[in-house]
């Protein structure tokens, strides 16, 4: 047991100082003053050089070799030693020097990216985004794959993820999607007006607030801020934080924002104190995080049972514009098929043509067939394809999303992999929880945590993605759920009798 | 040239980390959650022991001693080398089981002082402070000493600073201040009743960063927070933070702490970014750093010339409380010489009976003669002593400052050490900017900054207290100049003239 514990102080550490890279992340993005970035970049460096150094330590590699032969440890130790070794041999892989470059650049990145943004001038970022690219090729050389450089990328969010099997699931999705998005468009258009009349900044913050308390969410355990891109970070269980962000003219932004983040703080917040720092103490992979924020924000978050209890409150902070508004209009409102340019505010089925989009983007640059500087151009014409819809400016188009300025490469295809999941894991909540939607018409939100809480939230890394939904649902991932539940839900707000399956 | 390059490298790289650690503070005091400390301890803890690590080098001994003799190096270069060899041999007398365990009681300390604060319960609080006092006179037998055990503290803040001068620099302030201050009591006394007016939290803030802009505090450097006791802290010149606290029923709080506060900032906002990490890219000591606060909260803040400008901008703000109230009453009111139960709400001549007390009390605990639970009566029957007041809680006592929970013992005495400096400093301002004051009339707060950005604040730790008091004035230390602004201004106040010197 004395090498366990060893082993266990040694990941702790790393956790430690991840975590408080995280803070200087989550201050970077929230209350940093304009010129404190100077230096956080390299700070930020320093600590990704420790963590490193700690990750890829010769004296963990023996312990874990080690331990992985210790018959005597229990099943969630064993998961630790595999894991951990796993990531370690993984990390091996990597110079120092290398990730303490991609940590300065990511750094500038980000900078260049919101003044980018603020200026709607693609070729301030551009040159960072470049290098961003240049070391992700030399990352995926670094680490190693077997059929495609993107693979590599794809394995740090989802591990063994190919991109082949996206490509497939993707081209099937677009021609279901497509299909079926046809159809809803060639019927007569519902209307969401109400969403963008005046909504006063502090009553949505208010609203919001609400909303998370509803949910459970651990308000001493976690805190909520504004930033340009929401987002959650952890600093251990008990600080799970979330930010969002208030547009006065779309009501749309806070809440889905709001709900979603809500969603992925949850996972963390359920995670065991006791593993801090060890895989069974975090998270599987990014699809299934997004599996909880997907879950909350879309099959619970715009259902109907949803707003029975809810609808009342935000009439109460908002009498003008909507007093006079029913519930089934504000549903209509709010579940609104329509292409449109920012993925975050998409609706949840043309959302997935934005995700297509960007994998596409992905896959092209690290095989080397689309430069940065051809990326507003090619990012407009794939709207003009999928959506048909025209890109106005790049702050609305190529630079909207915060995630290559991250460094982020492979990140996308797991928003659509987490909706299929909170699909086909909503599916069988329902079924094991028969009174959940009356729950959450009357406003407990309880019973869908505590379920989650059971089935995902306390395990940590104990399964893989396919392993969980496997013991949860007696299958492997299933798209046929997602658009079950699709077309149930659009059939019935777009009277879509005649064409229904 | 390359060692020195090597050296540099190593200090900006311990400098990241020490930044990281006090961004993680600044959270900590600012916007964690409640349960968030529970990580947050061993979180610090671990970035101590990585700093502790970095300072301890061999290596970086091997190069301090080699460049030590390096003739070619310039002036800073040299000083830069001889403060860090110090720092060096000091750093390499502490075990990092004993910076660890600092590090975690101290967190713990912190928090466990809150909540005694909250609950009036100095019992929570004790074996926390019980434990600290103890590690504290460890350090002192680590560390080393010649005369008397807290000269080792001392000389973290005022280096070469010793107990037995303190003695009698404190037996000094004592019986002057006694006499000046009885004599005042003597006299009919001025009214400041309008400071306890209600002040609308929203509009004193405002006020707040008003005076912090005016006096050109760089927003795009800093930005300024709520906290329960006011404090700056820096992540590099680029990054220096502010807090404060607001009472709507007390307007000094929120003045006197953004001024002190905003003084500092400046002092850290003037190092040179150069020097990132370098000694001469640090401030001197702390009473060199309470000097800069003091000198703007008194010498300037609470001038008459301060308030011709910005009195009509707070009337402005508070009509009802100041309309009828004129500027020769407001200025009688903020320099009330009245006895008071905290220290950081002091008028600044009792002010320093309140260092005085803390003083003795720090000096016992280090000589073993006081024990911590004796501490609530101990302080009650000084403050009886000296103030002639009754302490009638605990929170408004002996739990009133932050700085034993953060296990600063040897700090209060620069505060009084910081106003003795800031008299003498403040007193060649003026005859070196011979329309100082006018300057101040008119708001323009640029020549005085200027000045103390050429005469102190680009220096960093390039001279010692001693030498640049010594460029400055032309002398040591020197109490007079002290003493002649108290006797000038209030001989004024209170209508002196008959006892005037």
């Amino acid at each position: 047991m004395k090498k366990y514990e060893t082993y266990k102080a040694h990941l702790q550490q790393l956790a430690d100082i991840r975590y408080a890279a995280a803070l200087l992340q989550w201050d970077q993005e929230t209350y940093i003053p304009k010129k404190g970035t100077l230096h956080r970049s390299r700070q930020l460096a320093t600590l990704a050089g420790i963590a490193h150094e700690l990750a890829t330590d010769p004296k963990l590699g023996d312990l874990l070799e080690a331990l992985s032969k210790d018959s005597s440890l229990s099943e969630r130790e064993k998961v630790n030693i595999k894991e951990s070794l796993r990531d370690y041999k993984k990390q091996q892989k990597y110079t120092k020097a290398f990730v303490e470059e991609q940590s300065r650049c990511i750094s500038q990145s980000f900078h260049a990216w919101q003044q980018a943004r603020e200026e709607n001038n693609f070729s301030i970022f551009a040159p960072h985004l470049e290098q961003l690219v240049k070391l992700k090729r030399e990352e995926a050389e670094m680490v190693g794959y077997e059929d495609h450089p993107y693979d590599a990328l794809l394995d740090h969010y989802e591990p063994g993820c190919k991109t082949a099997d996206l490509t497939v699931l993707f081209q099937d999705v677009k021609q279901q999607l497509v299909d079926f998005v046809k159809t809803i468009s060639e019927q007569p258009q519902n209307n969401d007006a109400v969403m963008f009349k005046h909504y006063a900044h502090q009553q949505q913050w208010d609203f919001g607030i609400e909303l998370l308390q509803q949910m459970h969410y651990d308000f001493d355990a976690g805190r909520q801020d504004l930033s340009a891109h929401p987002f959650t970070t952890s600093f251990g269980p008990k600080d799970v934080r979330v930010t969002t962000r208030v547009n006065e003219n779309d009501l749309n932004e806070m809440i889905w924002s709001t709900i979603h983040e809500g969603g992925h703080a949850l996972y963390e917040q359920g995670l065991t104190t006791e593993d801090y720092g060890l895989p069974t103490g975090e998270a599987i992979s990014l699809s299934i995080h997004e599996s909880q924020s997907r879950l909350w924000e879309n099959n619970v978050g715009r259902g109907r049972a949803y707003w029975e209890s809810n609808y009342k409150t935000l009439q109460q902070l908002f009498p003008q514009n909507l007093g006079e508004v029913d519930l089934a209009a504000f549903y209509k409102a709010m579940n609104i098929v329509k292409p449109s340019l920012i993925r975050t505010n998409a609706d949840e089925l043309t959302y997935h043509f934005h995700v297509l989009i960007r994998f596409e983007i992905e896959k092209a640059l690290m095989e080397g067939t689309i430069e940065v500087k051809d990326l507003p151009s090619y990012w407009n014409a794939r709207y003009k394809e999928y959506l048909n819809i025209e890109v106005p400016t790049d702050t609305q188009g190529v630079l909207q999303d915060i995630h290559w300025s991250h460094g982020s490469f492979g990140y996308f295809p797991t928003y659509s992999l987490g909706s299929f999941y909170a699909a086909q894991f909503y599916a069988q909540a329902l079924i094991e929880i028969p009174a959940l939607e009356a729950e959450i018409r009357a406003g407990n939100m309880l019973p869908l945590l505590q379920w989650l809480r059971e089935n995902i939230h306390q395990h940590g890394k104990l399964y893989t993605s396919e392993e969980l939904c496997q013991k949860i649902t007696g299958e492997k991932l299933n798209f046929k759920y997602f658009m079950d539940y699709a077309r149930k839900k659009y059939t019935a707000l777009y009277n879509l009798q005649t064409v229904a399956v």
